[in-house]
């Protein structure tokens, strides 16, 4: 049976919910990120790089995200989760998936995961500062460019949805509010209505 | 036809390799960095992001480096790029790929790229400190734990190995030398026999 490693709230919600859109089996593991569990040697073996979410499968443990999402819309065929025979919209798909793992995910980081990037405390107060402006930038091309909608690829609803959601849960972290994002927000309001993105957020809240 | 515009040395690379690597018909548009012509607006109308690499095709213009790679693989499939019927392979190799977009190529921009995250000049001279120890803990990484060998992804080439090698390229920005990963290091040598790589690198330079 599959394994999703999460911790609450992080971008591993977007595999979990995910897997419920798809009618998955699949256990939950808390991975205690208060106790830094995530950089404890057991769970290294499983993920080297020390974060979530990992997936473990019968084949082997995978990490990342958009990769995570593709094998659920892969592997659950009968979810209708990505149009797959389309080499161009499957690219569409993952180019958005990349956006939010590689810019989006990553502006974020820098409001408190600064060292990463730096050791100097002035230079992490500084990226924090300026995180909030470039997540900002990120959600008005996200609004203006990207989405199509009503989901974010069009009319179906794909795998970049659990996606974008799960980070636009990420905004008050900056003191940005989704409502400035009039299309983004209704998406997030909409999602909040699917048993899947409930289910999911009430699994993780109650650990 | 298919064009992928580029700037020489990117990670437009990889997706310029591959495109050889699959043997498919392609026209290349320089994208001059030194003019800061991807900011301007009429490469903002391909590519609202202002980066490389885009790939213009009759269905649209794809942007993110694990995009176009999926993008090629699956668009010339006798090319044989990426297994694509295995759910598990394909999201093992996006996992690679996602990596490396998301944090080794994130880890590179701290070195160059410092203003998208800090604007106090302090700050961006101490991400460009620390960004080669990042780098080399990435690389350090893929040598022990996600490079399987004699290719990333094991016996066959895969989308993987063109965009290692691209940031392999990289390591020198940082005062670092592939020779420290042996097994990347061969691999970059590897790569450099190849005539799709040669074809490639030798059509950038000569911009």
């Amino acid at each position: 049976m599959l394994k999703l490693y999460y911790a609450p709230g992080s971008c591993a919600r977007a595999s979990h919910i995910a897997l419920r859109e798809a009618g998955a089996e699949f256990e939950l593991q808390l991975v205690d990120f208060a106790a830094a569990e995530q950089r404890e040697e057991a769970y290294r073996q499983i993920n080297p790089k020390g974060r979530v979410p990992a997936l473990a499968t019968d084949a082997g443990v995978l990490t990342e995200t958009p990769a995570l999402l593709a094998y659920i819309a892969q592997s659950f065929p009968h979810a209708d989760l990505a149009t797959l025979a389309d080499p161009y919209e499957v690219a569409r798909l993952q180019s958005f998936n990349a956006y939010l793992c590689a810019t989006v995910h990553v502006a974020h980081a820098h409001i408190r995961r600064g060292e990463r990037w730096a050791d100097d405390p002035a230079a992490i107060a500084e990226m924090k500062r300026k995180a909030p402006e470039v997540m900002a930038d990120c959600f008005q091309m996200i609004e203006d460019t990207f989405f199509t909608g009503p989901w974010v690829m069009g009319d179906g609803y794909t795998i970049a949805d659990p996606y974008l959601f799960t980070l636009t849960l990420w905004l008050p972290a900056h003191r940005l509010d989704s409502a400035s994002y009039p299309r983004v927000h209704e998406h997030k309001q909409r999602m909040l209505e699917r048993p899947a993105v409930q289910a999911a957020i009430t699994a993780e809240e109650s650990r």
